[in-house]
């Protein structure tokens, strides 16, 4: 089943039981909210994929879904970790600052904690304040997780996945060296989050979903031209690699949210899901990058189709705005 | 006002009004959530004073407080932000793990974005997986922020402070070279951290409470000697200068609790508020530590007391224990 929250006024919003085609959804009269649902899921998955048959079946009455009005599925959440376990993206953007990759690239999974705090829907504005920090997008695909305990192993991972998202982890690349020379990771050089409309159950993907990987298409376009579509299947550390390696000293409360990183591939004809790749790219070829970071008035979409062509996610579509709100 | 979280078998357990000897307390017909009250903090805040203040002239029916029975104030939280902003501290640490402190030491606040799905009560268990890991306590102080908008100054940043609070952010040493070595900051190395019993509103500490700063001392008491007794008023950076250090690029929602850093002073008769400092000390001294990190029937305790000598937030009173709870 597909979920969306509704912006309604309250903090986390209205949780939608949305149609399969993504245009229309209905509430739940129990399970109001997805942090609510995820806090007691064996009790709200059926009710609420109950809701999802009557809707498919046309037997409930919905409303159209307009994604203006839709806030990131959890839009605060407990915890937001992130991976970056398509190690392209780590050579190439290791290779963008000068930095050697880790030496235990291929075995120990990157991961960095995020905020969790303030996660923007799939139409809010990217406010920009400052053009010298080199606001970047990244395109990546995201699983929110049931609670997870302590020690949990990569065998057992799978059963602690309940839905998969869509999102787009802006970064400020200009932030990042001052930041990382202090050894304590990212904070400044990482704004809020984005999230594409829908919060899917594996299932709704059939078996693209498998082995901990989604092998499907993220199609990243900016200012209307296709800059990437990669394959996220060719994540190196599966989800349920990194819940192992997250899991290795505490445990995880349900709606933590768990990110793959930028989706990379190693073929260049699959192109990027973040210039800071392109820069790299046009460094080796040309001796220096040509493309430009994010500047007022761009446009980034994201969005995922399944075998048969139809949005899993429905689109993230943001425009970068000069802060303050003016365009 | 005192504020503490009963266990009560939900997630976010129920909110009691405490007596400010901390030995009584009930919980507010309203306002059942700590985080409830900090969704909305101007109607809760004159309900939950009305019904402090009833507590005290003893016109209000309370119960015993058990602190065993006490969850962390927030038992799960949007974020937590730990700053490292004594100084003292990051020079010792860095001393031990034979790292340089960074060039900008003085102007620009370490800061680590830490998980906060899990947060422990004052007497949960330390649950050590493995010793080799080199469990450690760390002894600070944080506060619980409002709704934070983005680019906030320090001089705006008061009226942003909810509550304080005493805390306990355990830490594996011997996961951080590796980890760290990643670039990407702690995670592994940072197991979920405990939270004295009682949150406190600014004004339940006087001017104790000044300048962005708590002017207090805390005690770690370990295995029942004391190891420090160290001047929270120390810090290098206030509060307030890491909320501005934070909200440079992003929001924060309310309930975002963010902390000092490990108390230290410079003045080395005050003794350490975690055992790397010591143990640094030791190899300046003698070549080599002697102190050992935890180990399984280990005991900690930390508390604030303030200028008559009542205890401010209770006490922390954790024992280690082997993972699966048998001691």
């Amino acid at each position: 089943m597909k979920l969306a929250t509704l912006r309604d006024g309250t903090r986390d919003g209205r949780l939608l039981v949305v149609r399969k085609d993504g245009e229309a959804g209905a509430p739940h009269d129990r399970w109001t909210t997805l942090q609510a649902a995820l806090d007691d899921w064996t009790a709200a998955e059926p009710a609420l994929r109950e809701l999802s048959e009557g809707i498919e079946a046309g037997k409930v009455e919905t409303s159209p879904i307009d994604p203006y009005r839709l806030a990131a599925p959890l839009p605060r959440a407990y915890e937001w970790v992130d991976g970056s376990a398509f190690l392209n993206h780590v050579i190439l953007v290791r290779k963008a600052r000068k930095a050697e990759p880790p030496k235990t690239l291929e075995t120990d999974p990157l991961i960095y904690q995020g905020g969790s705090g303030d996660l923007l829907g799939p139409r809010d504005a990217i406010e920009l304040y400052d053009p010298a920090w080199g606001l970047d997008y990244e395109s990546e695909i995201g699983v929110i997780l049931g609670d997870v305990p302590i020690g949990t192993t990569a065998l057992d991972a799978a059963k602690h996945v309940r839905l998969l998202v869509l999102l787009n982890d802006c970064t400020l690349r200009n932030l990042i060296p001052d930041e990382l020379a202090k050894g304590f990771g990212f904070f400044q050089s990482k704004p809020a989050t984005a999230f594409a409309p829908f919060a899917v159950t594996p299932d709704e993907v059939g078996d693209a979903w498998r082995g901990g990987r989604l092998h499907l298409n993220v199609r990243s376009t900016y200012n209307g031209q296709v800059y990437g579509d990669c394959d996220a299947g060719e994540m190196h550390f599966s989800f349920f690699d990194l819940i192992a390696h997250v899991s290795k000293t505490r445990r995880f409360t349900a709606g933590t949210i768990l990110g793959s990183g930028t989706v990379s591939n190693a073929d260049r004809a699959r192109g990027i899901s973040c210039l800071a790749e392109r820069r790299m790219i046009e460094t080796i070829d040309h001796g220096k990058p040509s493309t430009p970071f994010m500047v007022v008035g761009d446009r980034i979409e994201i969005e995922v189709r399944d075998a048969g062509g139809a949005s899993v996610f429905g689109a993230i579509d943001q425009r970068v705005v000069a802060a303050g709100g003016a365009s």
